[in-house]
C-alpha cells in the first residue's frame, strides 16, 4: 500500500480545472433544514430476506424533502449533535467515488463543524485494521471531481467472513463510530446489509449505509435507477469505441472484437451500443437465456461477418461483455468445475487430468492460452477472473479458424478474415468523472449524511427522477433489504 | 471496399459540432496573390541520392509569402488557369488527413471555380485502378475536423515496384492531372520522390507533391517541424494513459504495460510519457544504441519492481513503443531470418526447423502466442506486423517470471507480480483530430496548390515556427529528396 495517502499531490492542468467545479445539488438538500418523511413499511415477496434480517427487515422507505412549511408527521431535524462517520471504498473504483466522500463530508462540516470523517485506507482491509485518515477541506482539494478511488485506496472486496465481519464492528467500536458509510456495488452493499443486521444484533450505535457506486450499473432497482459511475465509462467507451468504428472504415481490412468491463451484467455493453452504433454486440443474458454454446456464436459472427463480405464490407466492430465467458453454458460448467478443484486445492498443474471427460474434452479444444486464463484462481467472490480473461479473442480465434474453412470450401468469397482484440477496461475506469456523475456522487453523499442523523440503520441512499435536471432531483433512503415496492403503490 | 464512399452520413452532435470549425491559415495564405521565392539550390551529403534522382535532385527551397509589396527575384502568380489534381491517402491513417484534402479543395475553389480535385478510393489501391471521387463541398461536409481516412479509404501502403508506378503514370495521363498530392508518412514520402522523378523523365505533366502526415512523427528534418496527427495521438494516448496511472494507484496491485503505437521511432512514447509520466519508458533508440538483449530489459524491469517495492508500491505503469521488438538485436535478427524464409516461400509449419541455431534456440525459449506472431507474414514494406506483435505480453511474461523466482529465493518481498497489457493504437489513430491538427493540415492542404501552382515537382509542403501561434507561421516546401541544409546557411 502506497504510504503517500491524502499527501499533496502534483495536478494536470484539465484536473486543476475540474476540482474548481461545484456540483449542483437539488433544493431540499441546499440549507440545513431536511425534513424526512417515512412512506409505508418495506417488504420483498421472498420470506427468507425476513428470517435473516430480523433487526432491519422492514423499515420504511424515507424520503428528504425541503423544510419549508411544517408538516404533521413529518420530522424536522434542527439539532445536530456532532457524530463520527466512516467511509470505505469497496470493491473495483467507479468514476465519481470522490465525490461521495466529497458529498459526506460538506454535509457534515454544513450542520456541526465538530463532525468527523474518517476515511478507511485500501479499503476493506483499512477497516479491519482501523486503517484511517481524517477527511478534511485540504485532503480532499486535490481529489474533488478526479476519476479513480486513489484518495483513499481499495484492497478487498469482500466483508463476508464472522472474522471479517467482527473486525469491522470492533474497528466501528473502537473508533465510536455513529456511522460507516460502504461505497460500492452490489457484493459490498450486501456486505452492508449483513453487517447492518450484525451491528443491530450486537446493539452496535454505528448505523450502515450503503451507496450505489459501480461502473457496472447492476445495482438497479425501482429506487436506484443508476449507479455512479456507470454514465461516465459508457460515454469514455463509447468515445474509444467510435474511435474504432472511425478506423474498421479507413483500414477497410480489420473486424475489431472489444471486450467491455460489466461482469454478469451486459448493461455497459449494451448502453455504450446505443450510443457508438457498432456492428454487432454479444449480450450474455441473451447467450445464457438461448443457452448459445460457443459453437452457436461462432457461427453467428460467422454469418454476420460472410452477410457483410457479400456487401463489399469486409470490416466491423463486435462488442461484448467481459462477463461473456460464464454465460455460455459449457463454459460456465468448464470454470464451476476448476473453481471447486481449487477449493478442493488441486493445484494448476494436475486441474485438467481431475476434470470430468467432457470438461476435459471442451478444455482440450481451446487455445492455450485461453486455457491458463481459465484456471486463474477465482476472485474473493467465488467469480472467474474476468477481466483476465480474453474471451474477445478466444472468439476472435474460433471465428477466423472457421472463416478460412469457409474461405478453402467458397461458400465465403471475402478477403482473409482478420481481428484486433481490444479490452476497454481500465483505460475508463480510470477517467475524470462524468458532470452527471459528479453530480449525482456528491449528491449520494449528502443524503448519506441525512440517513445517518436520521439514525436509520441498513439503508441506501437513493436520488429519483435522475433523467430530469438536478433541481428536480428527488433524495430518499431505501432499506438495503427491500428489492421492490409493488407498482399499484401498497408494500406487498 | 465499401461502396459508399461520399454518401452523406450522420455524425454525432460532437462530430457536427467539430464540422463548423474554421481552421486558421497564416496571413500569406490569405487572398489569391501568393508570392514564390526561392532560395538557394538544395543538396544533401549523400552523393547517391544526386545519382538516383537527375531530375528531381538539387532544386532550391521554397516559399510562400504575402504578396504585399513588389520584390524583385520573387515571383507572384495572379493568373490562375485551371488545374485537375488528385490526392491519395497511403498508409496508416493519421487524424487529420482529412482537412489536407479540404486545404487543397479549399485553395482550388478560391483560385479557380474550374479547378477539380479527384480524391483515390481505398488509396494506392485506387490510384492504380483509376478509381476517383471528386471532391466538392458536398462530400466534404461531414468529413471537415473528422478523424480517419474514411472519405477515401486507404488499402496498400506502397506505390513502389515499376508495375505499380507505371499504373501510376498511367492514371495520371488518362486522368490528365496537373498534380498529383501523396498524403503519407516516411515510406509513401518516399514513394512520392520517386513518383517525381519518374515522371520528369518520362516527360508526364503532373507534378508530384508530398504531405508530411503520420502519427509516428517520425517524418522529421529541419524544414518539417512534426506531422500531421502526431499531436492528436500523443494528447488521446497520454489522456488514456493518466486514467491507468490512477487505476494503478487505485488499485495498487498491477502492473500495467502499455504498448504505444511509433513503429521504428519511439517518438509517440516519449511524447506520452512527458505528458502522462508513468512509473517507467523503454524506448527502442535507446534499446538499439546500448543493444539491449530481451534478458537485459527484463532484469532493467525487475529491478525496478522490486525498487518500488522496497517503498511498498506494488503497482506501476510502463510505456513501450510498438517498434521495439526490432530494437532488440536478437529478436531483430531471428524476424530477418523469418522474413528471409517467407521471401523463400518456406511455409509458417516448417520455418522453426529452417531457423539457424541460435535463432531456433530464441524462438524457442519464446511463449506460443508471440511465436506465431513473429511467424506473421510481413507488410508491404518488409517491416514486421509490428501492431500484432504483442512485445508488451512478452516482457510481462518475462517479467512475472523473474518476479515468481525471486520471490521464492527471498530477494523480492513485494506482493505477487501481477501485470496487466493493453495496446493503445486504434482506439486513439480514429480519434477526432487535436485544433492543431485541424490547422496544421488544413495549411498543408493549401500549400499544395501553391505548390502545384509554381510548377514544382517533387516537393514536399512544409510549415516552420509551429510552437508559435498561426499566424506566425511561415509556408514552404523543400524537395522531399533534401534531407536538411547545414546549420550555417550555405546548402552542403
Amino acid at each position: 500500500m502506497d504510504s503517500d495517502f491524502g499527501a499533496p499531490r502534483e495536478l494536470s492542468d484539465l484536473q486543476k480545472h475540474r476540482t474548481l467545479y461545484e456540483p449542483e445539488i437539488p433544493p431540499c438538500l441546499q440549507g440545513t433544514t431536511v425534513r424526512v418523511e417515512f412512506g409505508d413499511a418495506t417488504s420483498t415477496a421472498d420470506q427468507s430476506i425476513s428470517h435473516s434480517f430480523p433487526h432491519t427487515y422492514g423499515q420504511p422507505l424515507a424520503h428528504f424533502l425541503r423544510a419549508t412549511a411544517q408538516i404533521p408527521d413529518a420530522q424536522v431535524i434542527n439539532e445536530h449533535p456532532a457524530v463520527r462517520v466512516g467511509a470505505v471504498f469497496c470493491g473495483r473504483q467507479s468514476p465519481g467515488g470522490h465525490n461521495v466522500v466529497w458529498g459526506i463530508h460538506n454535509a457534515l462540516k454544513l450542520h456541526n463543524s465538530n463532525n468527523v470523517l474518517l476515511g478507511f485506507l485500501g479499503g476493506s482491509e483499512g477497516l479491519f485494521a482501523q486503517k484511517t485518515l481524517e477527511i478534511t477541506d485540504d485532503v480532499l482539494a486535490s481529489y474533488k471531481n478526479q476519476g479513480g478511488y486513489d484518495l483513499l485506496g481499495r484492497t478487498k472486496d469482500q466483508i463476508k467472513t464472522t472474522e471479517q465481519v467482527n473486525a469491522a464492528l470492533a474497528t466501528c467500536k473502537a473508533l465510536k463510530l455513529d456511522g460507516l458509510v460502504i461505497i460500492g456495488g452490489v457484493t459490498s452493499n450486501t456486505d452492508a446489509a449483513q453487517l447492518a443486521e450484525t451491528f443491530a444484533e450486537a446493539k452496535c450505535p454505528t448505523k450502515v449505509v450503503g451507496v450505489p457506486v459501480t461502473l457496472n450499473g447492476d445495482l438497479r432497482n425501482q429506487f436506484v435507477e443508476t449507479n455512479v459511475g456507470f454514465d461516465t465509462i459508457c460515454k469514455v467507451n463509447s468515445q474509444l469505441i467510435s474511435n474504432v468504428c472511425t478506423d474498421a472504415l479507413s483500414a477497410e481490412k480489420y473486424y475489431y472484437f472489444i471486450r467491455l468491463m460489466g461482469r454478469t451484467a451486459s448493461h455497459v455493453a449494451l448502453e455504450c451500443t446505443l450510443q457508438s452504433h457498432p456492428n454487432m454486440v454479444v449480450l450474455g443474458e441473451e447467450v445464457a437465456s438461448s443457452k448459445l454454446t460457443l459453437f452457436d456464436l461462432t457461427k453467428q459472427i460467422c454469418d454476420a461477418v460472410q452477410a457483410r463480405a457479400e456487401q463489399d464490407k469486409n470490416h466491423g466492430v463486435i462488442l461484448l461483455p467481459e462477463g461473456l465467458v460464464e454465460s455460455i453454458p459449457e463454459v460456465y460448467a468448464l470454470l464451476q468445475e476448476i473453481h471447486e478443484l481449487h477449493r478442493q486445492g488441486v493445484s494448476i498443474d494436475n486441474m485438467s487430468s481431475n476434470l470430468s471427460p467432457w470438461a476435459s474434452a471442451l478444455f482440450e479444444f481451446l487455445p492455450p492460452f485461453i486455457k491458463k486464463q481459465l484456471l486463474l484462481h477465482p476472485e474473493s467472490d467465488d467469480s472467474a477472473q474476468l477481466s483476465q480473461i480474453e474471451t474477445e479473442k478466444l472468439l476472435a480465434d474460433l471465428v477466423e479458424t472457421e472463416m478460412t474453412k469457409r474461405l478453402k470450401e467458397g461458400t465465403y468469397k471475402g478477403k482473409k478474415f482478420n481481428a484486433i482484440c481490444h479490452f476497454f477496461g481500465y483505460q475508463a475506469r480510470g477517467s475524470l468523472p462524468s458532470k452527471f456523475d459528479c453530480d449525482y456522487a456528491y449528491v449520494l453523499g449528502h443524503i448519506c449524511y441525512h440517513i445517518l442523523a436520521a439514525g436509520l440503520n441498513g439503508y441506501m441512499a437513493t436520488v429519483t427522477n435522475l433523467k430530469n435536471p438536478v433541481n428536480k432531483w428527488r433524495c430518499g433512503a431505501a432499506p438495503i433489504t427491500v428489492k421492490h415496492v409493488l407498482s399499484n403503490g401498497t408494500n406487498a
